[in-house]
């Protein structure tokens, strides 16, 4: 796979404490071509192709369509995704796929920049319900996995219960093994648990990979969460016997993609149907795994697939770049209120307060798609190394740990980041932002649910805050709180900062910095030392706070968990934010230009500055930053967003959103038109 | 018309810098009912009239229809609105109305609890459309007014054009008088001047009030911003010759509005249009007004459509508590993960993290509604001393430029607590919040444009900080940024606190305080002074900024205002943060009951303190608070979010959500239901 970025860690060059020089306000056009191929990371083929196939009017997000006509229209979309041959790459080339991981993920990330239905199903089939036939199945269930990578076996990830969301343990859809059919029989003894949300249900899957607690004869408890694929519908699309199917019907957003409910009423599946990489069933009834403990046992399966979540991630941030492509570019045509009669109205990227909306926002967007960008990297690089996940040595246990926390980590940062982005522009649009035509209403509507699905964002953040509160071990996360308070913090300590891929030039930056120098607000070093003073000093309080929970009872150290939950959350922003700012660090240690490394330092400036600004209370009360500092910092990041005003439409270029989705009503030069046209 | 506070001013009673203590963990539903009083307000009767009309399942919103469906449903629930008599307090007792304005105002904020499309269709039909026409016009549009009052003449409010929005002096649709024929001939001269987004246009609308600039034949220059009526539709639906209507199609929400456009092209109208309250044209077509300056003109008449502004910022207030009622009652409802197996789950409202997003934004509404039942009445009472708004008293005019700067920055407050608190809802709820049958996504789709529509939030919140920059006479507004810098900052210094309609109550507090105290979190006084001392030095430090701006040219001078915009918006939101603060006292003084007063302190510290934290960074910069202050703020606001916690569906309830609005999918126990029912 293509790599265009210098592993060889060229370090950021220091600065002085001077602000940085104003750009001139004539952008170059040259500088996003550049910006761009930084952006678009490690597997820059697949942006291109992608971006080529996804400029059709067909492949943008449609409004005002009845239900049943937005699903038809998606699922016909999949075959164009299909057609890219995009898909094979999230499978094993035994299995029909290509094994080109990076590229893939990295594929179904573009689909964010058009139809967020069309992403949502892609990433249900081949993500989801692929995903899981195709990681916790094994040889005989590889015909499935050939049918649903060529579309011709839809399928649900039926995971989620109405009673139970995050807390996949405690779902309660029951499979019983019955030695005399050698059948599983799968039901859902209560309301609760009712299959709920899944994608796929209402309309088009004929299969269903079902997430239920495990029981054989042998033992009376269960086994825990296993999955089973069941057959759901008949070909002709009728439920099979056994199986309710509802539906959710209208929902806020991703009208493409039919939401539904499965119940089983003591439906039998033939013993095979259990996906068996990590345990089975002999016909007998004799249950067996190569992982002992079902916490881990549970968790290794839920491990592979933690690429949904990097998806929804990235798609996210696809779906805010086009929607910060579609604002900034407004900002540069429209005008309102002149200075005075007879003067050209201002254009609104001419007003300051409309630079602040928009520049501190395309800033994040750069670094989360920098850090994201490195996560699928690694992602690919680990799933490259032929990862046994029932075996894995203590390196590689490590390396997933870290992944999945960054996955937790950047999956709720993009996607708040989309939720408060794709806000802001539909406002600084005014009116015309508001009509469904100019599609920012629609990319609202359809990423809402993004900060929810794939794992809640409040609990995400609470995933990684507590990764990061040690080197736990990887049955830790399956732990109560309790326990992980109980447990955990012995070992506190240890690994804190987890790498992210950008080791070698943040070493070197460090190395550079001596502690006798002050800090400045613009200097690297300065920027990183910083942000991670900040992550560790919310981690080592957070580690105090929670340590006395140890030897309390149970109910009151529940109780000292949850007083703690806010710092845990802030924990998990702080680690955030620097790891972003590593992120950038990588990517400018691949730029040669050196305008583009102006340009890049000073939206790397509005990202740090922006961070300073939006927490300075905090560091004002730790007496890490004067008065003075954060009033100056408040300063510069106006300088900056002057600065880079002339420059935004360069820089959101440099996201190469497809043409078609900025061939936009609100993008009409109406000024010049004759009158009455 | 009914008052149930008493406007004697009983002070709020001090308190040590103790924190208050934590209330009983068994919430009174009593304490709930006399809540509601005290949130109802001025007009009870208005709200309790609305309430059991809005108890209709054919007046929530619906959601899934087909556009012509949803605007059909809309229509039709105009009728109901209209047997309630509600509207004709809009109207003079002369012109068919009742007068009744606070209660009107009062029902239309109702409407909000429930479905906004009828809310924005009636706000369109009654307050925008017949506000002008009964405002602007005189007794040759009685019959208008009394056809309009009754749906017999459905009506658009064009005022807005392509080009422009915020900036209505700009407009470019003209208005030729033509003496030989006695008409006007209404034009629009370039795609620019479309008159856009109108509401009742693309279907309903009959009549539209057409903004224009006016010329008669006895001067070359415009006379300025007038309003003609006109028809635009024959009554068979079909446009009328010299009219062309656009239709805006699907939104971003409020799909059951007809929102369109209408070109003029040489349309003739007759004399008789013109609504000629403050300016007419004689047969022969001489120009005559009462008010000399155009500009006083045009801000006479944008002056008495003040109250559109009014009703959007309480309808947004009033969806904000529906949906704050949802996610309450369903975090009292839902459980999620156990602290340890065979243990319950906990209820959502159990977490603290949960506490802190639902707490503090149910206390900003409590502020928000105690200070727009606050402008409302004040609207009311200035209405009742029948206003000749030609011809103000000084004493007049300054009311009634305080009531439009309030009416401005609440709009903005109102708009904004409405945008941020419904998509925490939504995503507080989870996937059951993304379902369209649990209406937040519908509530969040159609509430998305309140801070466009009536005035760009940010353009609102600037015109707040300008109307507090001094005691600028009411022409002020009308001039540009530069003029305004000029001729403005002289008169600085002078009445820079605003009357809210609390002032006896804020003034016995005040007078209680001894400057040798020192200040506490908790004590009511030290609150007020702080967020007193907050906006005073703000507003003192932008006139700073903006007064060398005075001696410079037009181009630099407007550089400076343009550099001070951020630094304008944050004194409007101290301006705003204050006047909440103070509507707090004013209603607690009405509170006789104990317990009922403690709950309410409690409301009001959570809104307090959320206001320190979240800009914990200005008060540390400026010392005048110290970082154990701002920590002791934070653990204070967790604290109080505990004690409050079992209260917060007493809390929820107070807003008196019509039921109907929360008889809803996500509200059901589904725990105790019987397996596959």
């Amino acid at each position: 796979m293509a790599q265009n970025l210098d592993q060889s860690a060229r370090t950021p060059r220091r600065r002085s404490s001077d602000a940085p020089q104003k750009l001139p306000t004539a952008p170059e056009v040259g500088v996003g071509k550049r910006l761009q191929e930084v952006l678009d990371g490690y597997f820059p083929d697949a942006r291109a192709e992608l971006r080529e196939v996804l400029d059709d009017p067909e492949l943008r997000p449609a409004y005002g369509l009845s239900m049943e006509d937005a699903r038809a229209r998606t699922t016909a979309s999949l075959e164009k995704v299909l057609a890219t041959g995009m898909p094979h790459g999230a499978f094993r080339v035994d299995q029909g796929g290509t094994g080109a991981t990076g590229a893939t993920l990295t594929g179904i990330e573009m689909l964010g920049h058009n139809d967020l239905s069309v992403m949502v199903k892609s990433g249900v089939q081949w993500g989801l319900f692929g995903g899981a036939v195709s990681n916790l199945g094994t040889k005989r269930h590889e015909q499935l996995v050939r049918d649903l990578i060529e579309l011709r076996a839809l399928g649900c990830f039926a995971m989620t219960e109405r009673g139970h969301g995050s807390d996949v343990q405690s779902l309660e859809t029951t499979a019983h093994y019955d030695p005399d059919t050698q059948e599983f029989v799968l039901n859902s003894p209560t309301a609760s648990s009712e299959k709920w949300f899944l994608g796929n249900a209402a309309r088009d899957g004929r299969w269903a990979a079902v997430f239920c607690q495990l029981y054989t004869p042998d033992q009376e408890e269960s086994h825990g969460v296993h999955c089973i694929v069941a057959r759901i519908r008949n070909d002709d699309g009728s439920p099979v016997d056994g199986v309710r199917i509802g539906d959710h019907g209208v929902k806020g957003g991703l009208a493409g993609v039919d939401n539904g409910t499965l119940m089983f009423d003591h439906y039998r599946i033939p013993r095979e149907n259990l996906l068996n990489r990590f345990a089975d069933v002999s016909p007998e009834g004799a249950y067996t795994s190569d992982i002992e403990s079902p916490n881990a046992r549970f968790f290794t399966m839920l491990g592979a697939l933690v690429r949904g979540r990097v998806t929804v991630g990235a798609a996210a941030g696809a779906a805010t770049r086009t929607c910060l492509a579609i604002g900034t570019k407004y900002a540069h045509l429209r005008r309102q209120f002149a200075a005075e009669e007879g003067q050209p109205e201002k254009q609104l990227i001419g007003y300051r307060q409309h630079r602040l909306r928009l520049i501190p926002r395309i800033a994040r967007s750069y670094g989360l798609q920098f850090a994201t960008n490195l996560l699928i990297k690694r992602i690919h690089d680990l799933e490259a190394g032929n990862l046994d996940r029932a075996n894995l040595t203590p390196e590689q246990s490590l390396d997933l740990r870290e992944v999945e926390a960054h996955a937790a980590a950047l999956k709720a940062a993009n996607t708040a980041h989309a939720t408060d982005t794709i806000q802001e522009m539909r406002e600084a649009t005014g009116g015309a932002g508001y009509m469904a035509e100019n599609l920012l209403t629609v990319f609202k509507a359809d990423s809402d649910v993004f900060t929810t699905f794939e794992g809640d964002n409040v609990v995400m953040l609470q995933l990684a805050a507590k990764e990061l509160l040690g080197g736990f071990a990887r049955e830790m996360r399956s732990l109560s709180n309790l326990e992980m308070v109980r447990f955990g913090l012995d070992s506190f300590g240890g690994v804190l900062r987890r790498r992210t891929g950008a080791d070698a030039v943040i070493h070197n930056l460090l190395d550079t910095f001596t502690d006798a120098e002050e800090s400045t607000l613009f200097d690297p070093a300065s920027q990183m030392r910083l942000l991670i003073e900040r992550e560790d000093r919310l981690l080592k309080s957070l580690a105090r706070r929670l340590r006395p929970a140890r030897k309390m009872p149970v109910a009151e150290a529940a109780e000292v968990v949850d007083r703690a939950q806010d710092h845990m959350i802030a924990s998990a922003w702080a680690h955030i934010d620097r790891i972003i700012l590593e992120a950038f660090f990588e990517a400018e240690s691949a730029v040669e230009d050196e305008r583009t490394q102006e340009v890049l330092e000073q939206v790397r400036d509005v990202y740090f500055l922006s961070v300073i600004c939006d927490n300075a209370g905090w560091f004002l009360e730790q007496s890490l930053l004067t008065g003075t500092r954060t009033k100056a910092a408040r300063a510069s990041l106006n300088d900056l967003v002057d600065s880079l005003g002339p420059w935004s439409e360069v820089l959101v270029d440099a996201f190469g959103v497809p043409e078609v989705m900025l061939d936009l009503k609100l993008m009409e030069r109406y000024d010049s038109m004759t009158p009455k046209a």
